[in-house]
C-alpha cells in the first residue's frame, strides 16, 4: 500500500483528495494536515465525514514523515519549500497549487508574483495533464497538477489543435464554474444569498489560468497560442462546463474533426466523446472523473464550438492528482478513479 | 386608462405581462385569455395572484374586443391571424411571439417554417426594441416584441457595431438564461433534479433566435453580419447574460469604446452601462427592466468582451412589450416599468 | 409626505426597507445610515439599486436630523439609545431589532443579556403586529417591529387559540426560512457550497423568537402559553413556512377552525386564508407584504395542523415596518404595500 | 458473484440500485428492464452512465430469468404478480415498493386500493428495516423495502418509544424531503421554475407512508400509536429530514434518552447518532448509507425533539435495498455501502 498524506486537507480540494484516497484500493491515508484546525479531527470540519475520516490534523512535517507521496492543496506560493523538503526526503510530491504549473519564471512573477525558489526543482517538474502529457509523467517525483479550468479547456481544443484543423488566434474560451472552484472561505460574493439566482462573469480576460491554457496548447500546437479566457461563477456546487470557439480553417468538416477527437480519446479511460447532437452537461460527470467533450461546428460563421465538462474537485483537482499518483508508482491509471457518476 | 387585454395569460410571459399592467398608472387590465384554463381564474394557475387577479381566462375574441391594445404571449405560428383580426378591427396589437419579428420571408420560412399570411401586415409591424429602433415605433399599431436573447445580444454589441469599432465576422455570443425562457409547460430537462446542479449548452449555433439577432446587428451596421450563438440554460429562475465577443479593430481602445457606449446609452432609462470593471450580474436586473452592461477588453487578443444582463421575463418579454405600449400611445416611456430590482 | 429615514440600510433588512420606501407614494427617503460604509452609496454596496438609490450611506445623526420616522435595522441591544434619542427630539421610531419586543425585562435578560436602559421608554413602545394589535399601535411613537418568525407562527394560530379550539400546552412550531433570515455578513453555514443541497435544524428549541411569540399568543389566549419552536435552514433566499401543531379540543371540526380564521382573517388586506385543500407556499408570498394561511386537520390524531408563510424581509421586516408607519401616521394601512407577488 | 436483476431500472430508484450493484463487490448486474424505454440503453437515459452501464433495458421475464435476485423499484400494484414469479422460480425478491410493505390488508386497502394476492406470499415477506428488524430479515426471500420517509422517522424514534421514555400519543413527524422522491416524470409542482424558491407541505396528515411508520413504531412500542405525518418538498435533489417530537414521559432527562440512543445505535454500521449539540443534516449523508440521528429535548415544554437525516435515494430506497440483499445473502451487512459522502 502506497502511504499517502495530503497538506491542507481542510480546505475543498483536500477534503476531497481525503475522500479518494480514502477508497483507493492501494493508498492509504497516512496523515493530514491543516494549519486553521491542527488538532482537530477532519470529521469535526466536515461532519460528513464522521466515523469515516476521524484523523485529526497534525503538521505537514509529520505528513512528510510518514508518508512516500504527498499532496498540498495549499493557495499559491507556498508549495515550492514543502516540494523541495520532499525532494530532499526522497518523496513523491503532487502539487494542487499553482506553483510548479507555468515553465517561464517571468510568467509565473507576472501573474502569480514572487519567482522560482529553485530552478533546477522547477526543471524536474511534470505537469499532471495525463491525456496530453503522460508519458511525461510516468516515473517523475515531482507533479504540477492542472488547475480546473486547465484541465477543461485545453481538453476540449486539444485534438482541433494538434491536427491543425483551427486557426491558433481568435480563441475563446468562455468558462462557468462551481462554487466550490473559489474554496472554502466565506466571502461576500459566495455568501448564499448574493450568488443564488445570480450568475456573472469574473477576472474577464485576467484570470490566471489563462497562460497555463496557453502554455498546452502551445505545446500541442508546436507554437505559441494566446486565447481569451473569461470564467463565470455558476450557483451550483461543482462542475466546470468550458465552451470553446475556434475558427476552423477552410474546408474542415465535422467529420474531419470528429475523427481526429476520436483518434486522440479513444482509448483514453476518462475522456467521454459525446454521441452527435448530444451536448456536454456538468450534471453527467459530477462526482466521477471524467471529462465528456462534444463537438459541434457553426458553418454559417466557420467555427468550431467544442464544450467539455468536468467535475472541478475530481478531474479539476483531487481525481486528476489520484491519477498522476496512479502513473508515477506505476499502477493502474484508473485505480481508485472508478467511480460512476451518479444519474441525479 | 388604456384598455390592455392579454391572451396567452397563463403561459410565463403573459402572466408576467399581467402582473405588470395591474401595476400600470396608465393602463387597466380588460381581460385575460389561455387555452388551457378557459373559465379559471388567473389565481387558480398562479396562487400567487389570489386576491390582486382573480379575473377569469375568457376567450381571444373577448379579449380583442374589449382592449384597445391585445398583448399575445403565444407560440410562434398562432399570432398572424390574430394580428389580422386586431388590424381589421383597429386595435393596436403587440406580439410576444415570432411571427412578426422577421423581415425576410425566406428567413423565416427557414427557421420557423409556414410563411407570412400576408405580406402587407407585415410591413407594418415595427421591431420593438426601443434603445434601437425608438422612432420607427412610435405611432405602429403592430409590434413584434423581440425575444429575449435577441434583446440582449444587441445591447452589448451595438454600440460596437454602429461606431465600427469592431469586425462584423467572428462575433460570438455566448448566452445563459434562466429555466423561465424554457416556458411554463413541465419537460424532461426542466425537471427539477435532472436541471438542478446541472449546467449545459443547447441548440449549439443552431437556435431560431440567431438570424433575429443578426438581423438587428445588420441594421445597426448597415451591412449582413452573421455570429455564432450558443444558448446555455442556468440553474436559476430568471434572467439572461450575454457574454459577446467581437475582434477590436486595430488601435480601438477601451476608452473608445467606453465612449461609444456613453454616446449610445446616456439617456436611455433602462440601460445602465456599468462603470469600468464592474461585471453585469444577473442578480442586478432581476424583476426589473433595466439592461446592464459591461465592456472588457482583452489587449493580449485584441477582443471586445461586452455582457448584458436582463430579466428574460422583464426587458426580454413583459416589460419590453409594456415599453412597447407606451411609445405607440404617447405615454411616458417608464410608465409602470420603474420598479427597482431587489438586492436579493 | 412623510421624512423616512433608515439606519443600518446596507443590512438586508435595512435594504429592503430603502426598496419599499422608495416606492411608497407618501413617503420619501430622507437620509440613510451605515456604520460600515458611511460615505459610500447604497448602490455601490447593492450595484441592483444602481440609479435607483445612489444616496450615500451619511451616519445616524443626521437621518434622525433629516427623518420624520426613523426605521432602525440593527442587531440587538443597539436600538434602546436610538429610540431615546428620537423620543427626545420628538421622532417616531420604528425598531427592526429586538430591543422593545420583550415587555418583560427578566425575560429579556435571559434571552438577549443587558436590560431596559428605560422602562418609561419600553412603556410606550407597541408591538407591532397590526394583524393582533391593530388598535395599540395606532398614535404610537415607537413600535417594536416584530421577527420574522414571530410574525409567521402567531398568525397561523392567533384564531384558534383566540376561540379556545386548541389545548394551550404541547403547541409546537416548526418553521423553515430562507438564507436572508441570517443577514449580510458571510459565515461558513451560509457560504454557498455548504447550504446548498443541504437542510437542517438549529437552536432547536433554543432561539431568542421563543418568548417572543410565546408573548404574542399568550395575549391572545389571555393566559401563559409556552411552546416549543424549531427552526430550520433552507437553501432558498426569502420566505419563511411555519408549520404549526396544536392538540385539537375535543370535538372540534375543520369547519368551526375554518370559520374562525374567517371572521378573523376576512378583512384583513394581507392575510389570505387559503381554500380548503391548498397547502401554503412561500412561492407565492416572495416580495409581497402577504401573509398566506392553510388550515388541515389530523382527525386520526387529534390535531390542527396551521401552516403559515411569508416573505421573512417584507411581512417578516421591511413591510410590517412601512405597515407600521403606515398605521402610526394615519395613512392607508396598504399604501405602498400592495405589490403583487410574481409567479415566479 | 451474486446475479442481480433489476426491474424498472429507469426510475430514479432503479437507476440509483444500478449504480450501487456496479459496485458491489460480491454482486454482478444481470439484466435490467423497464417498460418505457424497452431496447434502449440505460445510458441513453442517463448519460452520466455513459461507457459505465451501457446495458440495453430488456423485459421483465428475462430479468427473472438471469438473476438471483431481483429487486423491483415500480409504482404500487405492480410487484404482487412479479413476486409470486419470482416465488415460483426461486428467486429472491426484493421490492422497493409498497406491496408488502402493510402487513393489514385493511390498511393497505384503504390507503393504497385494491388487496393482496396472495396472503401466502405476504406473509413470507419480511419488512426490511435492518435497524430494527434485521433478525426477521435474514434468510428471507421476499423483502418489502421500506419507503423513505418511514426509514426516517422510526430510526429518529425507535429507541424513545422502546424504551417508554415518550409518550405514545400526540407524535409528530414534520418531514422534509428532496425533490428524487417525487420520482422522474415531470410534473407541474416539481417544473424547476415552480419548485425553485419555493417551499410548501403536500399531502398534509393524508400521505400514505402514515399507516407504515405507525406499523413499525407500533411493533417497537408493543402497542398500537398514530401519529401525525406531514410532508414538505424541499428545493434540493436528495435528501430526507425527519424532525420528530413527542411528549417526554415526566422525569425522563436528555441523559437517559442518550444512553437509550447510544444502547440501541452502537453497533448499527450506518447508524450515526451525532454528538450533543450538532443538528442533522442532510448535506452530510448524501450519496451514503448513513442514517444521522440528533436528538433534543425541549425542558420548557418536556418535548423530545429527534432529527434524522438520509438520503432518500440511498438508505431510504436503493441502498437500504443492497443493504437486504447482503443480509438475505449471508454477505458482510455493509458490502457494497461503505462509500463516503462527500464534503460538498
Amino acid at each position: 500500500m502506497i502511504k499517502a498524506g495530503v497538506i491542507g486537507a481542510t480546505g475543498y480540494a483536500g477534503a476531497e483528495l481525503v475522500r479518494l484516497l480514502l477508497a483507493h484500493p492501494q493508498a492509504e491515508l497516512a496523515a493530514i494536515s491543516s494549519v486553521s484546525f491542527t488538532g482537530q479531527a477532519l470529521s469535526e470540519v466536515y461532519p460528513a465525514y464522521l466515523s469515516r475520516c476521524d484523523m485529526t490534523c497534525t503538521d505537514q512535517e509529520e505528513v512528510i514523515e510518514k508518508s512516500d507521496v504527498i499532496f498540498a492543496a495549499l493557495p499559491h506560493g507556498l508549495s515550492q519549500e514543502l516540494a523541495q523538503q520532499c525532494h530532499d526526503k526522497g518523496r513523491a510530491f503532487i502539487d494542487l497549487g499553482a506553483d510548479f504549473r507555468l515553465e517561464d519564471e517571468a510568467e509565473y512573477t507576472e501573474w502569480y508574483g514572487g519567482g522560482f525558489l529553485s530552478k533546477e526543482l522547477h526543471s524536474e517538474a511534470a505537469y499532471g495533464l495525463p491525456e496530453l502529457f503522460r508519458e511525461n509523467i510516468k516515473g517523475k517525483r515531482l507533479i504540477a497538477n492542472p488547475g480546473c479550468y486547465t484541465t477543461a479547456v485545453p481538453l476540449a481544443l486539444a485534438p482541433a489543435v494538434k491536427n491543425g484543423l483551427v486557426e491558433l488566434s481568435g480563441i475563446i474560451a468562455d468558462c462557468k464554474s462551481g462554487v466550490t472552484g473559489a474554496g472554502r472561505k466565506p466571502a461576500q460574493n459566495t455568501h448564499y444569498p448574493e450568488l443564488n439566482e445570480g450568475f456573472s462573469a469574473y477576472k474577464v480576460a485576467n484570470h490566471r489560468h489563462t497562460p497555463e491554457m496557453e502554455q498546452t496548447l502551445s505545446h500541442v500546437a508546436g507554437e505559441k497560442i494566446h486565447l481569451t479566457f473569461v470564467p463565470h461563477l455558476l450557483p451550483i456546487n461543482r462542475g466546470i462546463l468550458a465552451t470553446c470557439y475556434a475558427s476552423l480553417k477552410p474546408g474542415v468538416t465535422q467529420e474531419q474533426l470528429r475523427e481526429a477527437y476520436e483518434e486522440a480519446y479513444a482509448n483514453e479511460p476518462f475522456l467521454r466523446l459525446l454521441p452527435k447532437g448530444m451536448s456536454a452537461d456538468i450534471k453527467n460527470v459530477r462526482y466521477s472523473n471524467f471529462c465528456d467533450v462534444s463537438l459541434f461546428t457553426d458553418p454559417r460563421c466557420g467555427q468550431l464550438v467544442a464544450i467539455s465538462a468536468i467535475d472541478n474537485m475530481v478531474k479539476g483537482a483531487a481525481g486528476q492528482a489520484v491519477q498522476n499518483m496512479n502513473l508515477i508508482f506505476g499502477l493502474e491509471e484508473t485505480a481508485g478513479l472508478l467511480m460512476m457518476p451518479p444519474a441525479f
